[in-house]
């Protein structure tokens, strides 16, 4: 057995001790050291749930027992920490959780570092267990085209979760299951020739300890570390309450990108989605296509127009057209000009100029200010 | 026959010789008058279709087919001349046509002054001629649960249009036809019946003469009317390069409401309702709820939480909830100080404001700044 530095040892204690995602711990943590936290733990006797456990706990054990499933453990300043994490320790609560996780537990080839690296732009995949099929197909064939560019993140859930994790190892992509449990046994059992295989194609994380069953609060747990490895969380089906509209809301509160998939309205399990678009919470997103546009730099968008060239004009559509003409040849137009000069009232006429900036054929020179870009001029952005 | 005066006869005439919607004819007719618009062109020989068009013509017989139909002429200054068509006087041109109908011919009981009224708020349902059982199930229900509020406008072709229509009868409501040929002959013949039942329950209505057949840019100025009789569109299904999403731009280009239905990402049809609602050109609905909650007033609306109330406190969801937390008890923040204090990004602080400002919890004193609404305190709208 491999030799651990103290403090790995106790940040894999807490990982067993402690329920994950409770307010303060993980900053605490960071200040104290994990082997204070959990000395002090020890130390405390049975006045607590937290300090009973450690009291009862065995680390060579618990470590062994990790070694035995073939777990690694992944700690804050261990190179392979995903520094995405951070991120959490600057929001407020969410349903009563905040803070990133005290360690990782690992298993599989892929290397979460690099997989959560800003240029890799992991995407979220997450939905209903008791998806339809159309669900599962749309999850499917997004993870299908996602996980060669993008890795993709999911639960371990049936429906949408595995439905998308198929569709990566199909497509011979990365996936990422985050566990709600210990890696030692597979929740639920059912998924686990999907979830064995992920051991071997990419990679399966948890922040609890082996022996470590799921429970309600350790799946919102989890929920918060899927929004926090991806750039962006596309939720695919979901009922009005559902575990992604959990997941939706730390999408959000970490200021990630948002995305939902629509369906047909007579299906309950397209309530989330599609509230979370009309609310204006997520993009609306039909697939990869739109799910790469979103979380690719503007810069680097092959279906930018370049600026100057016909067929943009063109393509425009009637509303574009007319709220392009209304700006002044030479100098500057204000939002209200523009708006009683082109006839469009003012929420046409703002989306118009924002979609003619995303086209590079207008700037804003300050806030409420407008002109047209020359042709030839570089884009905006 | 009755005795019309010359000028109605001229606007009759000049509804059978000219193409509608061409841009500077109802100008000219304003300006004019028709009966110097139509002399003028009787004048002309035959220099011109509409001039060959205007010395064939036999008003006399025309108004004779016209009572034999049992069709009434309709023109502006008529008390059931519908107000709000002169819209269309102030737009620039959508696809090279623009302007007001010189006159409308109509079929049925309803009034078009009546039906719409502001406070009626006529809703337009257009989508795809082939469309799915989805869809026409979605315009059924959709127009049978908004008809006994709020009139139906629709088209007369195949699928959405004549679904719609068919909901609107079923549940009783009121329901208008717009059509692009002369109401003499129904097209498509298919629909006859459903258009017949209209006639007796409803309103059929057409800016074209009886004898004038339906052309490619006679539905094309068609849609401009349905959008500008309606205070909303709502979009069912239509594909990517569709007669519905002409409506859509005439909508948008009359800043009334527009809205569209998804449905599944694999089907085709829901290509121009998605990529409406992902560019914020539509608002996402799933309903009559929500089609009711768009076009009601914010101060009549039944679901709008009272000030105060602790319910609506509980049910924020917790991005509301921290925004709102980060609002001074006294005096205002700005924006940054928000978006700061509550450690939620950017779009979602501005989307959480915007919530909270209708839901009446928040209020905007002033551009960029905010403040919070004491309980008991009336609404901001």
């Amino acid at each position: 057995m491999k030799q651990w530095s103290r403090e790995r040892l106790a940040r894999a204690a807490l990982s067993h001790i402690c329920e994950p995602a409770k307010p303060g711990l993980a900053r605490l943590v960071e200040e104290q050291g994990a082997e204070q936290v959990y000395q002090g733990l020890r130390a405390l006797g049975d006045d607590s749930a937290w300090a009973r456990r450690a009291a009862a706990l065995d680390v060579s054990d618990l470590m062994r027992a990790a070694e035995h499933c073939g777990l690694r453990l992944v700690v804050p300043g261990d190179q392979e920490w995903p520094s995405r994490l951070a991120d959490l320790d600057r929001l407020v609560p969410v349903g009563e959780m905040s803070g990133s996780a005290i360690a990782l537990w690992a298993k599989g080839p892929a290397r979460l570092d690099e997989l959560c690296e800003d240029v890799h732009r992991p995407v979220a995949i997450v939905g209903a267990r008791s998806s339809t099929r159309y669900g599962e197909a749309v999850a499917t064939e997004l993870a299908a085209r996602l996980s060669g560019e993008f890795p993709v993140i999911s639960g371990g859930a049936y429906g949408i979760d595995i439905a998308a994790h198929r569709g990566a190892l199909a497509a011979g992509g990365t996936t990422v299951a985050v566990m709600a449990g210990g890696l030692d046994a597979w929740y639920p059992r059912g998924n686990s020739a999907v979830l064995d295989r992920i051991t071997r194609q990419g990679l399966v994380i948890s922040e609890l300890a082996p022996g470590i069953r799921p429970t309600r609060a350790g799946f919102l747990a989890r929920n918060r570390l899927i929004a926090a490895l991806g750039v962006a969380t596309v939720v695919v089906e979901a009922a009005a309450r559902s575990g992604a509209l959990n997941t939706a809301h730390w999408t959000t509160a970490l200021s990630r990108v948002l995305a939902a998939v629509p369906g047909p309205v007579s299906s309950a399990l397209s309530e989330t989605p599609h509230r979370l678009i009309r609310d204006a919470e997520a993009v609306l997103v039909t697939g990869a296509d739109d799910v790469r546009a979103l979380i690719t730099p503007v810069g680097e968008q092959d279906e930018l127009p370049l600026v100057g060239r016909a067929r943009e004009l063109d393509d425009l559509d009637p509303t574009l057209l007319a709220v392009r003409e209304a700006l002044p040849a030479r100098g500057e137009a204000t939002f209200d000009e523009i708006s009683v000069a082109s006839g469009i009232g003012v929420a046409a006429c703002q989306g118009a100029l924002v979609r003619l900036e995303l086209a590079g054929l207008v700037s804003q020179p300050g806030p409420g200010r407008w002109r047209l870009m020359r042709p030839g001029c570089a884009t905006t952005q």
